[in-house]
């Protein structure tokens, strides 16, 4: 059993090299098409959480906190590659998306080969008995059927607020849940710790999407580093644009008919303050996930990462 | 730990009703989606064997297998449904396709639930510790490849017989052999016994694909349940038709500058006895297959059900 713990910075470099290992050490025919993401694997906020979440009373993160957080990134991946297939996305973090690049078919087996590698790194973990309570395929269940509810949703301009809600639920914040769960798991939390630990993820992930729903009617594509008001094109209900419908139900039956255009969508929303109601959404996760971290105490660098988390997604910098 | 054994007709109805209990006692979306699939889930060939390669000198099937056929019959239908979006193909065992049914976009989504489900249900073995060498998502990643090995050569009439041999290694062996090896560990099989299994399942997996090659250049569409021909108007090169191009390599240009249709490209397999090579690379299987079976020394119901499934795929009844 790998009883070693690590400073912050030097599990966070582990969890890199992993994750760039297995995007560019597997077989050439998928690192060939997998290995570009390794230079843009992102600001890493899953694996970042995770590993604070494992932290003991001294700062320290222990040696399964870094193999789930590298299969929780390969996770994140998976679900991204999939996710772009469901939403023709053609850019995912100012780089051009696999399914642009290999095409849709590739892709969809990519996804899974990533989330095969995914769910192998978990074999990896030292104390296996410490984690018969975490399920990780539980988790992709979840995400699974957040996407599938979303893709179903694809333009039904009837959407309702709490539909959506549970929508996100699986979407975005069940691995958020899975990083702050596995990392309670690995830090030796109690029961109790542990529950708190997964709701402060859940609530944090429901924020990012929130968030990042009102980005879309908000700034500039240069800015957001992908093509923003794409999620109406795409036929995505989000929960501005629910509410500018909830607001005035006339304009459903002209979005039924075609005969709303990006630019009337945007005005409407703006109009009903769709984006304002969004964000007061996100306040009420953004209360309850301040409550749990409170009742954590959380250490210094645990707050300065968990807490720095919660802030950058309810304020939208990523 | 469950040590309760079950002869072979009591537990191929309990694999039944667990892959159905899978299939349709999910969430309403997806069991909305997925469950009609549990009508005509085939005959259960690996699961089938499965039982058998588990099973004690009184032929008994050991709990574990059970699971583990359930699990194996599921992650088979997850690699249907991503194959068809792949394939492009409408149908599959005479009933409409998930990717025709649902849309391209549900069943990549469907296809990760039902992988999540399968892997869900391995967590269930009463006897976690048997099983430390089976590595179920090591078998995913090699299916993953072997479907993104023939994706990358769609349409590549260049392709030779060693290559083509390796991506059904893993598109249609490794799942047989996941199965040959799951069931020899629940069985407790020495080491020795365990890589023989393996062997079996994995030339059976081989043979079984060969003589559907055939089929796609033989019978008529009644006959086979789904289109054939499918293959090279889908742009996928198989031993057939491998061996008629380097039989004729002036056929390869033809076909690569679109001027071979599919009733030519029938008449140059045929004439360049395409069918009957791939019918003798099938035989130098089967052959290793044999010898296989031998040093298992396999009971009467073991050979009567490993040894038929054999034949079965070496003659291509189904």
């Amino acid at each position: 059993m790998n009883k070693e713990v690590y400073d912050f910075d030097a599990a966070f470099k582990l969890v890199q090299q992993e994750t760039k290992r297995i995007l560019t050490k597997g077989p050439s025919l998928i690192s060939g098409y997998v290995g570009y993401m390794s230079d843009a694997t992102g600001k890493m906020m899953r694996a970042t959480a995770l590993l604070a979440a494992s932290m003991d009373e001294n700062e320290m993160v222990p040696y399964d906190a870094i193999i789930f957080a590298s299969a929780v990134e390969i996770l994140h991946l998976a679900t991204l590659v999939h996710d772009d297939i469901m939403d023709d996305a053609d850019l995912r973090r100012g780089q051009v998306t696999l399914q642009k690049k290999a095409g849709k078919r590739s892709a969809v087996i990519c996804g899974d080969y990533l989330l095969a590698a995914a769910i192998n790194q978990l074999s990896k973990v030292s104390d296996a008995d410490k984690y018969k309570d975490f399920d990780f395929s539980k988790y992709v269940e979840r995400i699974a059927l957040g996407e599938l509810r979303q893709n179903i949703n694809n333009r039904n301009y009837r959407l309702k607020t709490f539909r959506y809600l549970s929508i996100i639920d699986g979407k975005t914040a069940a691995l958020f849940e899975a990083a702050y769960h596995a990392g309670a798991l690995a830090g030796n939390a109690s029961k109790d710790r542990t529950k708190y630990f997964r709701n402060l993820g859940r609530y944090t992930g429901i924020i990012f999407q929130l968030t990042d729903d009102c980005i879309d009617y908000e700034i500039s594509e240069e800015l957001a580093l992908k093509p923003v008001q794409s999620d109406f094109e795409n036929g995505v209900v989000t929960l501005p644009l629910i509410h500018a419908f909830e607001n005035n139900p006339a304009l459903i039956e002209k979005a039924e008919n075609g005969q709303l255009n990006s630019k009337e969508v945007f005005d409407e929303v703006t109009k009903s303050g769709g984006v304002k109601f969004t964000h007061d959404m996100a306040k009420t996760y953004y209360d309850k996930a301040k409550n749990a971290a409170e009742a954590l105490s959380l250490t210094e660098k645990q707050q300065q990462i968990l807490g720095g988390l919660l802030e950058r997604a309810y304020v939208g910098l990523k």
